[in-house]
């Protein structure tokens, strides 16, 4: 199966690692909002899990992955036992956390593209199930948290695109057959390297075009 | 099939055309809010198919037809396309807007219906439904947009009602077997006119009864 | 089957009456945002029915409950029209609600974590989705008002570990095949009462762990 490019504990192994980063963005944030320990241990599941569980309800692969494996569902309270004690250490390596997540985004746009294209979704449908994957639970997340969700404001250095580069790659390499082996890694790579880049150059994407009418408005 | 009441291509016509305009609605508060282009394709994606989103997963018709139909994908793309040029004027036009999302809103509350029922609903769960496929779009738009559902506030002229009489219609007419040919169009125009006089006349739903002791408190 | 433990009618009733419960509390708050009627049904039915459907879509086990039983829909309707002529009495009553909305909650982890063992989920899955049960209408509930969702502030008494609790009991019971009868009643009434001491003795839940780095920031 397409799942067992890489064999099953490496694909599970980093699975647990792109859950974890995931889950520390989400128990930071419920420590910034000031919401309880429990608070803090919903974000966290949500920000990790969300994502897939949204692909997994739409492709019908029920009950999702999240409900089955009990790695998944542990790693994230362990991420919120982390924050709890050590967060003031957590926000001063704020950049390093950035970087995992940053790996996280690549690899789940393209475990997700894969899975949803195992379910016979069509090369585009799974590409936007991977970019889902990748940034459906820090919506979720931020949601959750009453903030206008971060994936959509202008101010933030890209990350869907990253995500949906991630994700188109890997559906042209499937399209091909030619997402074994190593070259699974060229997807994930992309998209963690595009990531990397528009946090260090700040990259942002275009808003409205503004004409003469709209600027003036502005002004 | 009740849904082949039109010629299946009429019928995917009058699909497209609703969720154009609708996805219109939901770019035009993407550049309203500030967001870039990739946050006016969520939108517009989002408030374009997250209705008919909901019932599918809710009824179990997945993957749902937002996830199989290519042509209902890249519809919200080319009006976010179109909103990223032109968006003052398509600002300028906003009444033109309307009428058409009236008629999307028309149109939707009877597929809508006609699917759940269609997948062995009762009536009443299926008009629910097809009030759901009608605006539940516009609420996720809200949502991600972070701000209070458009749909729930008094101060905005009736939306809901109307769709919600269009599908009760349509699910009358399903129960007495008469929604075929040139019936059909009688729960869609019911709908739109509703609406557009609710537009017109800026027609509001009631907010709970005051009595003196509340009253007194407001004043 | 898990389900008869009572007979059906008895449990339906129960069923019944935390639908009504938690509907009330969903029209209290539409009426405090200044909905109108609609608003106050929709935040009735979603606040009653939101965390069940959640589960169902989870589990798989469409369609859900919400959408097959008409006692289910009616019930919220009946809660608004309810709080749309009395609301001030309503409120006057809070307190009263507030005990009835425990007993919802002590129910609903409960046959929350039992629906979702049925369909074959592990133990901690069943009981998270016992809790998600019982929890989940009132965080879509605020999610709907654009409100932060009282279940994750800390300034609000314990709500969500009353549930965890009578949730983890009724999956240890049941792993032990021994949630049947009266002991079906074990599970619901600890997570009552604690939601009552909660109440009653204004029970909060921690928050992150303040160093000194941190705490000086607050000061």
């Amino acid at each position: 199966m397409l799942t067992d490019l890489f064999s099953p504990s490496v694909q599970h192994s980093l699975d647990i690692a792109g859950i974890f980063v995931f889950a520390i963005s989400g128990a930071l944030l419920a420590v910034r909002k000031n919401f309880d320990v429990f608070g803090m241990a919903v974000l966290a599941e949500v920000t990790a899990l969300g994502g897939g569980l949204i692909r997994d309800v739409i492709i019908g692969a029920v009950p999702p992955a999240a409900f089955t494996d009990l790695g998944y569902f542990l790693t994230p309270l362990l991420a919120t036992v982390i924050v709890f004690f050590l967060h003031p250490e957590v926000e001063r390596i704020t950049k390093a956390v950035g970087v995992f997540d940053a790996a996280g985004l690549g690899l789940f746009c393209v475990t997700g593209t894969v899975k949803a294209y195992g379910h016979g979704l069509g090369l585009v449908f799974a590409a936007t199930l991977g970019l889902a994957t990748a940034v459906g639970g820090g919506v979720l997340r931020d949601i959750l948290a009453h903030e206008v969700p971060s994936l959509l404001r202008w101010d933030r250095d890209l990350y869907a695109v990253p995500a949906m580069v991630g994700a188109a790659l890997a559906a042209l390499l499937l399209r091909f057959g030619a997402l074994d082996g190593l070259a699974y890694a060229v997807p994930v790579v992309t998209a963690f390297v595009l990531r990397l880049l528009a946090m260090r150059f700040h990259w942002r994407a275009p808003r409205a075009w503004h004409r003469r009418s709209a600027a003036t408005e502005e002004a």
